[in-house]
């Protein structure tokens, strides 16, 4: 029996301003990406989600971001290394107390918009953002795009790297990802995304954009939180799974 | 033998600005209070201090603030009271992953600016505060000023209360503060302020403003860093407690 | 015939937050108080506003408030005199650029939140928005509280000073608002808001907390836009002043 | 007899920090780059710089930046080019305020750090600014590198562009600047800087970094103001200047 986990990105309001379904989403996934303040995320909504979190066994992860509340953190930024690294630890260190004070504690780290993006080819990014995680904790696991940089750096450097998979995005025949914008990019026929989930976590594999059935090793599978029925999706998803006999358990 | 702390304000610049001089600083204080990223201090800052005090023994302490860099923290803010103690949190944990990185801990809590004036008396915040420091750490010391109602809310929560006293500010027969801008509220003269530093230490008094020798119970001195002058002066106050046969070493 | 103008707050999303329906009560109210930045609004959003705003003719007014994004403008604070004129003059500039382009121009100021109710007795603080203003434009209105100090302020720099009313608040049997949180504060019944508009902009009063008739002279009554059912309110309260005989048409 | 502008930038402190000496530096120069609050400038620096410029009969420019206040602007971003032109226009709004009250104006508008970089090559970014420029007011000069893409498209759309050169970098034969952190590309020889900028205004040619005598066509001369000994190595190059007959006037 095959086991998957299900993220989705948490927490991403700011004071007055909300925008994910926290609580609707906890009772979905089993490990949150929890935003951390620098592109969302204030300190009190952190603390919610973190004690929503653990009440219901939930996995909690820092959803670390480039500092751009205005961009949310969508917006590349050309970072030097030792500020990112001390960002991506500055983040991690402000969500434990957190996680701690909840009973939990941060599981693992996912780098969130455009920092996600940029790790996967810049070099010298992905390892500023594996030294920040080195910072924090010598153990902490990072989830990402499979054959990223960033996994790559993560697995050097001792760092359990974890790969993830986006049912709902279209798929090259090289296993990347079809830039957004181009046609196709996104899945958006709920069904599709159901199967594509479930092929994915049973059988690590799913049809390209050209057709042809990739191999797309994937130990989480990414859900999108922020768009209109997406808490109904993702609950779907996690039901065909189980229904698939696919055991839906966090990987941290 | 009697024993005092010193500490000081220390990582109060922000990006391309400095304000303390914190290699030198560090060379006389016991206790550094690291400013947290919320009136001053980014993250590459708080590690680069974090790694200077742990080599040269100095404790680190979380200087936490209201979120104000414009202000510096020096604006009183009507923040209630569930953000604030998650906003005081958010700055402990933040920076613990740099102390934790240099091979010590955050070890002390001081409010700056003005929360630090205003959890004097403000009931509800001073109790924010002592939850905010409770959510990161149940066995945290505040430090702050004798009499005020954050000491009392500490002690009262079974958090050490450390109460520190100002060589350079005049007191009242009654032992607080003459407030900034009254005539005489700042004692400028340094051999006055030397002298005031031993006394307050060697016996827990100090001449008032009217002259009147009074108790001031204090374990640590507060030295201001930001102002001309003011390294020299720090390390003029140490030379004479140490020649007064006081033994100056950090509290936590 | 009678006039009455109808005020909301627009434009407070900021970044990838939205928060107000804007086009739908910029077909509803005859002037828009629009977030210049320190609260709400990013500078795409204001141009955005002031765009749509131009094209339906509703008078633009600058919403300035403390510079607290984390707070949403809601948490006093005590800017110094000096501070607060220029960050109120700098909101109003920033606004004036996109009015401008727009074909428009910012003609009134209102505060936003607790810089609202601060200068509703606070001297020193209406004095430095007034300040603010005159730094701006001598000649700009200020939309605000009957009885404030501000408007007094405004009024004596030779401000055109505007009082404005609001229909689903409780009012003292001496004018003043019944403070939020007192049970009875905020008048929810839909239809109860509507005569009280009616009542307000007709005759000038309105039933008092006690039951008592109450005179509050206003030129303008400040509509909420972002609860649900504030624009189905809006409109109802528009159709009803205007089926009364009362022209709805902007004070600037 | 030639004429030539010396430029500076100014007001680059934010709330308790300072950077530049705008009071002396406000002597020398004859066009102040004022920054406008994104990469550093509070409202209340603003507004100072500009009377003080003002009384002076300094040229007020607007230097405005990508919104990183953490980076002081240096760190390059991917802004979409719809919302960079807002912010470009935002801050010049803000600016002009001050400019106005102060009984001047914004007569200019040069690019920051990052920014500054950015838009020598790429052309949406250089776009995006000259949109700004426009929503702002359509005839404000920008100024610039020679040949840069921001310069060629700000004379596409009617603005006066404005060409500056740098008289302690080092050129390339082609004329371009030799990239910081190559060896030589800063001259640090204060008579070389005078000598070059007698040259770069007289006869619009300066030594490459190979020798050569190259052509660099500016009406402009940037000093900077943020090193030690640049308010006196500025007023030495003015003072040369002159003797050399050179006329030291704003452009704008």
């Amino acid at each position: 029996m095959t086991a998957i986990d299900l993220n989705a990105d948490l927490g991403e309001g700011f004071g007055r301003w909300r925008l994910t379904d926290d609580e609707q989403l906890l009772s979905v996934v089993t490990s949150a990406n929890v935003a951390c303040g620098f592109h969302a995320g204030d300190a009190a909504t952190m603390r919610r989600v973190c004690e929503l979190a653990a009440a219901r066994g939930v996995t909690i992860g820092a959803q670390v971001s480039y500092r751009d509340l205005a961009g949310f953190g969508r917006r590349a930024m050309d970072v030097p290394s030792a500020e990112l690294a001390a960002e991506v630890a500055y983040q991690i260190g402000a969500l434990e107390v957190f996680a701690r004070a909840a009973g939990s504690r941060v599981a693992y780290v996912k780098p969130h918009g455009a920092l996600y993006n940029r790790v996967v080819h810049d070099e010298e990014q992905a390892g500023a953002v594996v030294d920040g995680v080195l910072l924090a904790d010598g153990s902490l696991p990072v989830l990402g795009l499979p054959g990223s940089r960033l996994l790559e750096l993560a697995a050097k450097a001792g760092l359990p790297a974890v790969p993830e998979a986006f049912a709902d995005r279209a798929y090259t025949d090289e296993g990347t990802l079809v830039p957004r914008g181009r046609e196709g990019a996104v899945v958006t026929d709920p069904e599709a995304v159901v199967e594509r989930s479930v092929s994915l976590a049973r059988s690590g594999t799913v049809a390209s954009h050209s057709g042809a059935r990739i191999d797309v090793r994937a130990r989480s599978l990414c859900l999108h939180g922020d768009t209109p029925g997406a808490v109904e999706l993702a609950r779907r998803v996690r039901r065909r799974l189980e229904e698939a006999g696919v055991r839906v358990e966090a990987f941290a």
